[in-house]
């Protein structure tokens, strides 16, 4: 995952018609490849992610994170990837849970447990915590990193159809992801910390997608202090960054960027 | 939805901080708003989506339609949107099922009923027919399309945090929609024609978005014929469109245009 090379698996070649000018041509173009991933968790169907095909397993880990359903590595028991049915069974330490205590969703319309009322809606955020992390970056190292991604993201340059993330210490990018899905490529970030136990609450997260509130929602569940977008954020996503601690910069493109939060950490 | 007018609530202002060649500013920022919207289907809990704040009884049943829940319209006996804490209860003419099925999910990965070995992967498409519509369309219409797309994607202009989607006859666009998430656009443009008793098999789509299975599977499901997007396909997006008989049109940008599948339908 750390090398920058383009895996033969996540391309394809499709002969199209190109159209330029009136003029057609018959040409071999680039497409990123696609598959569903279901993620069984302790022998029950989750869910069904469109995924690009790499890295399936930080995925599957990412994703169990990012909900809540698997806190650390030593949670998991064993991770079998049934390659030629794009099928991940993953099973935990866990006694058996009732059905009901597997869910797939952070979000709920109503209040209950505890909840707060962000934005007009309730979110049940009890189990985040504020980040009080003490970790600042300046400005041109904000630049530097963004630049840094954009070179890496060599399989949005061939296709256009990926969204890139990356986990960054101040000074450089030290995982890359691509994927289809913008939480996806998040998602693959986080499980590769979490199966490598990689302290996150001193890093920083790189995205090329737009922020909205789920995306804050799993940086601030791994402890990551700081998020860069090239992209917009939503106003959820900025007020649950504010109301959690996190720093968001959004439009992080050349020279130029707009912190939207918690800005006491970009000096 | 048919005028091109940028609602007060589909956005709001953040005071930000803008940092350009090293010098801070603070301004007012335009963010375009995001809002959990909880649906139930006959008295259950289905899915909770994040979207942008209008249209959501459109988002709703295109939501239900795409996911085969609901045929038309005439199967819905009520739609009752409770603002306060963003539900949709939908209520269908449909005896009492039982919960087993109703399900969210249209991927199966293996082998089940009427499935299609589809880029190495099992898709359940049997209730989803191939399409034959002699519905043509001229390069030029289509750069004429997309132009007018464009112009009247004004709040991603304005904020870079949405997409957008239509329904287009050859000659103009009849419903269009912007959303922060790509799938919601599009099914809000069907829900529109659903409630509106719309004809879709004459019709074409437009799209600022990827066209991964997904989208494909929601037009080819609406008997639209024709798909034509800014973006990249994804290989499955592509083999769905070959195999469904719909017309995928790709990268289409000023005057050109990559056509994917089914090049009959472009004259």
């Amino acid at each position: 995952m750390k090398k920058n090379i383009i895996d033969e698996d996540k391309i394809g070649n499709l002969t199209v018609v190109e159209v330029r000018q009136g003029k057609r041509k018959v040409k071999l173009d680039i497409v990123v490849e696609e598959v569903p991933l279901t993620i069984f968790l302790d022998g029950r169907e989750l869910v069904t992610l469109l995924s690009s095909p790499k890295d399936l397993n930080y995925l599957a880990v990412g994703f169990l994170y990012s909900e809540g359903l698997v806190k650390n590595r030593e949670e998991i028991e064993s991770l079998i990837f049934e390659k030629d049915k794009n099928i991940i069974r993953v099973k935990t330490k866990k006694k058996k849970r009732p059905d009901s205590t597997i869910k797939v969703k952070k979000l709920i319309p109503s209040g209950c447990g505890t909840a707060a009322n962000i934005s007009g809606n309730l979110f049940k955020i009890g189990e985040y915590k504020r980040l009080n992390s003490k970790l600042t970056i300046s400005s041109d190292e904000i630049i530097e990193l963004m630049r840094k991604l954009q070179n890496r993201s060599r399989l949005y340059r061939l296709t256009g159809g990926v969204h890139s993330a990356a986990l960054a210490s101040r000074k450089d990018i030290l995982i890359f992801s691509e994927d289809i899905g913008r939480h996806n490529a998040v998602d693959k970030v986080l499980g590769y910390c979490i199966l490598d136990d990689i302290p996150l609450d001193d890093k920083i997260t790189l995205t090329s997608g737009r922020v909205s509130s789920e995306i804050v929602l799993k940086v601030a569940r791994a402890n990551i202090p700081i998020i860069i977008s090239r992209s917009a954020p939503t106003m959820l996503g900025a007020k649950l960054a504010s109301h959690l601690g996190v720093t968001l910069v959004g439009f992080a493109r050349g020279r130029r960027m707009n912190i939207y939060t918690h800005e006491e950490r970009v000096t």
